[in-house]
């Protein structure tokens, strides 16, 4: 009666987690959400108030396929000005990033297409290739992103329809892919002539020093397309996202978005132009970064004082999440049923590994919970990891 | 480089057409765009006030991918009390009707797989079937709709993994399934077991009589997956609409729309479901229903009075096209371009007809020009038949 695409369908863990989540008396850090009493609420909604007076109906109609011009216009002088030649033709708006990962995949994707991802990856890209029947192929990664030498070794034996990379505080394990990486990756992507998938959710979650320069300004629109959003920046509620590409690949992009959904919701479009219109968002942005470095350095604190010395971590220098290495041989989701038992959720970490590996793994958000919450968690976390390993 | 689903891409002639249209000069019967002047701004502009105010950021955070459940309410004991059974788990809220038709795609749909649909069909779920590969197959259709001997002919060869139907004032020829052929045809898809999308973004639009009951009413969940929109009642720019299944198809469908885009737009799911809460709907559709059988009726006048005896089209008793038949031999296509000349435009029909027949029918759009507008361009309409035909 399904498809064959369906046999293997299931639910992500971390959807289950969440339902658990719900409960007001759990402490999260299990979900990717940002943090809302940090939305621009009154601004969104004073956003809204005018637009209906500046454009009537219009914010309610149809609209192109493309997404909005001037709101393209935006993105492409306004954030990507250090690409230099792309343009709103360049730009298509989408329903979230996770939109720009359904096309893509239509575009690029037939069963049994070898797709070469970090390991681990990102969960919402995984599910999108394994809906089209791609093939995933995780490359070796570490604290500096995909290495490099183990992606030369594995082009000697396949040749993938993609590479999907998120080099900037990725999600889940907040890394990000060093300069020399990047200028390396972008020789091998260029001589083999790959296309590259760059997700940059995070990326303007930045606490400290200069962004590192995007694959797609570096390598260009030849073989590199580039994803980013304003979920994590603005509101993920809106639903807009984008993709930034070559001509060719907007226009099929296009094509493929007629036949998926029509167009990305007019408002949520407008009112992220309103948005970036009164000139808020920037002041928005380094407040949230202030924010979110905050909780970073409180969540890094109390896992100092309360993680038995066993346990390791990263320090990422930006976005939502931190990694936790529990000592070998330990099982994440065995300490996650004990933590659940005591009201403090997190995903174990082997959700994210297409190779399965990543046992003792463990995914911290850090954006959403007050530092109150932080502190009173991590302690919870850190006894009962003292009674499971010691 | 591209998956092999993109060899056969291309962008619709309607879409093209409507580059023309976007001319401020041009008179377009073309689109299937609501009356904007119609449009509930006010009311919807207070309603997102009272939403900020009312829920804060929850307004713009993630939201569950089923969608919000007061709207997932409101639609099963609202809008589908004659169906009896349903509750909020059997419905889905959709990225408008066309992310139904894709994630049913997904569901269903293996490349290869037959699909029976009207003949004429909708574009959108042409475009959507064929994204996935499927083959469609189309079943004889007349002024009452689907023809069920046809239907019966077509089982004896062939089993579909779906039929796709648009029971009221299809789009694009108008037609109805008539109560009778509605019986009929649940007896054959409950003898042969098959699985039926039945499509209805356009049965709130009913000018005058009783509405028909749903297939989906009469025949139950088991066969029958019902789709309907706020596009064409509230505005289409909010994007949302929503699936009515079984709770089994439902929750395979929210694993799917997971991979897809993660959750419908939070604003747009709560915009409607505020202004449903207001009460004001129900005179706004009444509004609609006067104002649109208005425009139709001008049309038909005008055509009487304009086009040439030859020239035959239907009545249909709501939603938002009229069907128009030319002479035997005659090529709306070619119509068209001597029509744009004169700056009106309309859709051939031969678009819509997955065999390739209907060269020499049009589909004209009555809702969203002006009576005045409506006049002009079938007057122009008529001397273009006339110096074309006689």
């Amino acid at each position: 009666m399904y498809a064959e695409r369906v046999a293997g369908l299931k639910s992500s863990a971390i959807r289950e987690i969440l339902k658990i989540t719900a409960r007001p008396e759990v402490i999260s850090f299990a979900g990717g959400l940002p943090a809302p009493e940090l939305f621009p609420v009154k601004d969104i909604s004073d956003a809204a108030q005018k637009l209906f007076l500046k454009y009537g109906s219009t914010v309610l109609q149809y609209s192109i396929t493309e997404g909005i011009l001037p709101l393209r216009e935006k993105i492409a002088s306004g954030f990507h000005s250090d690409t230099g030649t792309i343009g709103a033709d360049n730009v298509l708006i989408t329903q979230g990033s996770q939109q720009g990962l359904d096309l893509l995949s239509k575009l690029f994707i037939d069963k049994g297409s070898v797709i070469f991802t970090e390991n681990p990856s990102y969960l919402g890209a995984l599910q999108s290739f394994q809906l089209f029947r791609g093939d995933i192929v995780p490359i070796a990664s570490d604290e500096n992103g995909i290495r490099p030498n183990d992606l030369l070794e594995r082009l000697r034996r396949k040749r993938p329809a993609l590479l999907y990379l998120m080099p900037n505080f990725q999600n889940p394990s907040g890394s990000s892919l060093s300069l020399e990486r990047r200028r390396k990756l972008i020789e091998i992507v260029s001589s083999h002539d790959l296309i590259v998938i760059e997700d940059d959710p995070y990326g303007e979650l930045l606490f400290k020093g200069e962004r590192l320069p995007s694959l797609f300004a570096l390598g260009g629109s030849r073989n590199f397309i580039y994803m980013s959003s304003f979920s994590k920046t603005v509101a993920p509620g809106l639903r807009v996202a984008y993709v930034l590409a070559d001509e060719e690949i907007i226009s099929k992009l296009v094509i493929i978005k007629q036949g998926t959904d029509l167009q990305t919701n007019t408002i949520g479009q407008y009112l992220v132009d309103e948005y970036l219109e009164s000139g808020k968002y920037f002041t928005h942005i380094e407040n949230l970064r202030k924010m979110y470095a905050l909780r970073r350095d409180c969540m890094l604190s109390a896992m100092k004082r309360h993680f038995p010395e066993a346990v390791t971590w990263n320090c990422p220098s930006g976005g939502m999440f931190l990694w936790v290495k529990l000592p070998e041989g330990e099982d994440a989701r065995r300490l996650l049923d004990r933590c659940l038992r005591r009201n403090v959720a997190f995903v174990p970490g082997q959700e994210f590994f297409p190779d399965g590996s990543g046992e003792n793994t463990i995914r911290l958000n850090f954006s959403n919970a007050s530092i109150e919450k932080i502190e009173e968690g991590i302690g919870r976390m850190g006894e009962v990891m003292r009674e499971t390993f010691l």
